[in-house]
């Protein structure tokens, strides 16, 4: 999965933690109220490190809205695979 | 970090998705209204695998009770480092 940032969501792949964390940081001075980080797989790892260093370093106003873990349907060359995902809310206090 | 159990935790480690599967299972038949799954670091991942197969695949009366994640402080010998963890409850509906 690639990242692409479209509205206000920012979609976790394989980039350094930091790459992502000024993502959020650039939606939310973009005005956005809320900013949503979504990983599927092995990513879900570092999505929590990108709420986590974005809400302690350095968005201070910013907190944990909400958490969704899901499983996704995802096609691959030889049928589909289930994989987990989440979704992490930042939005301000 | 090992696996151990004790009350109704299930901390994640290395091990397969299924070994985390089968004692969350275990604690609710031993009787646990809810059963807190904990991980750290690059074991989110696996954390949110053992929550998602846990209810969907075996036990369809148990769902997400609440999911919080957190910055914790770990020794290491050359200092401390600050590493990201979640933790998911799980309880019957």
């Amino acid at each position: 999965m690639e990242e692409k940032e479209d509205n206000n969501f920012v979609y976790i792949g394989k980039k350094p933690v930091m790459s992502y964390v000024m993502a959020v940081i650039t939606q939310f001075n973009k005005g956005e109220a809320e900013v949503i980080i979504k990983a599927r797989g092995r990513s879900i790892s570092t999505a929590v490190d990108v709420a986590e260093v974005s809400r302690q370093r350095f968005l201070k106003d910013v907190e944990v809205k909400g958490i969704v873990i899901a499983t996704e349907e995802v096609q691959r060359e030889d049928g589909t695979m289930r994989v987990s995902s989440i979704e992490i809310t930042l939005g301000k206090m």
